[in-house]
């Protein structure tokens, strides 16, 4: 069923309005009639089931029918936090680890990005915020993975103290301690987890001096060589596996 | 450093030749010169560090320096078996496997295909395989995952009997049985593994019900709803996170 991310504010009584992208997409892409549903989802995780009443003033109105209990969220916070790379290898990060439930995508200026990019680049971090979105809409989340601004690598040393584990996805594992990514999952037994890959030329050994000066765990992430772009789809997939599937076992 | 996959006919005694486009590769892509080295894996998985000699008539001749002994296949052999998928996408599940370790993408011609294909198409499978090839060497991986000629969905279910375990990744969990995908692969002790992926649209019921009368079994990827492109690379990184990041364990 469609998906759609409202505000509370949008909730008024039994009774939501949706305006603006959505309603186009619902009019005019979807071309919904009164009568059909859809699911719409708030920023505090609420969903539910709504019948499009009518629609007035490019606005559709609906009406909810009832409220969803949907747990399809991780149970932990999951940060991934790259080294600036292409635009459009950023996007298909973001669409891939969107559906695998990643919360939040924070690109870092790092020594070997190929791209330079502004600090402040609201145009792009909308357009990628927009790429959250349709993947979260389309893999049935009730939350929307946030794209963060762009920060320096000192920024994001200083942020490590926000989080309950760091890991950072390193290659050279000779020259690495503590490397083992389920020994580190499988005892973890707090919230939040922030995991660092670099850019395409991988980390400067400058960065890799920082980062071993800090609560960071080094992993690797199998034996073979993982691209950039394919790295946050191992880590988001393992933890979906070991913290998700594992809760199934009595069914 | 650079790998290249040879025959083992390329290898006389201690001196191996490359001909073809990794000539091409090595003297005008990299520009190489006699002294560089360079990896070489032959199709039985040995590898060797070798030195360029010189060039001669559209050749490179290189010496074996060493015989190197990697361990960076998976202990299992894993067959992606996907319903036929637009080319980008399927390029890009080709892309990401190889480097995530699968020795085997089976395209099946499924009811909900979008896109109807030729049973032999040698150029797209020739094309398909150069990406593996090429995604193979890039993630220094001793071995080429094998690209095969599409077939029936009749074919694959007979072929069920070359498999130690066969699974369909399946998002509508209430109504398959045995899902948890850790439990499989936990309990799992044998060598080959078959997995089942639908196309865009899914499986069909009819599909379905086919695969229910066979050993299949259905298997869920976490509670979000995954695109066909990105089941592969979850299934493939938790299959490397299962049998191969445990083994390190004692490290």
């Amino acid at each position: 069923m469609q998906r759609y991310f409202i505000n509370t504010s949008a909730i008024k009584q039994n009774q939501v309005i949706i305006s603006g992208q959505d309603y186009h997409h619902i009019k005019n892409v979807m071309r919904m009639k009164p009568g059909d549903r859809v699911l719409v989802c708030t920023e505090k995780e609420n969903s539910y089931l709504v019948e499009i009443t009518g629609f007035s003033d490019n606005k559709v109105i609906l009406t909810i029918v009832e409220e969803r209990n949907e747990q399809v969220e991780l149970p932990l916070e999951i940060t991934i936090a790259q080294g600036v790379i292409r635009r459009e290898k950023t996007e298909e990060v973001i669409r891939r680890i969107s559906e695998l439930g990643a919360n939040f995508y924070l690109p870092v200026m790092m020594e070997r990005s190929l791209v330079k990019i502004k600090e402040q680049d609201q145009k792009k971090t909308n357009r990628y915020q927009m790429i959250a979105k349709e993947a979260s809409e389309q893999s049935q989340r009730t939350r929307i993975m946030k794209i963060e601004e762009p920060v320096s690598f000192d920024k994001l040393l200083a942020s490590f103290e926000n989080y309950d584990l760091c890991l950072v996805a390193y290659e050279k594992l000779s020259q690495a301690k503590d490397y083992n990514l389920e020994k580190n999952l499988r005892s973890f037994t707090g919230k939040s987890i922030i995991v660092i890959i670099g850019p395409e030329g991988g980390f400067s050994p400058q960065e890799i001096k920082l980062l071993q000066n800090t609560k960071a765990k080094f992993v690797g992430l199998g034996p073979r060589i993982l691209r950039t772009e394919t790295a946050p789809l191992y880590v988001m997939s393992v933890i979906s596996y070991q913290f998700e599937e594992g809760e199934t076992d009595e069914n």
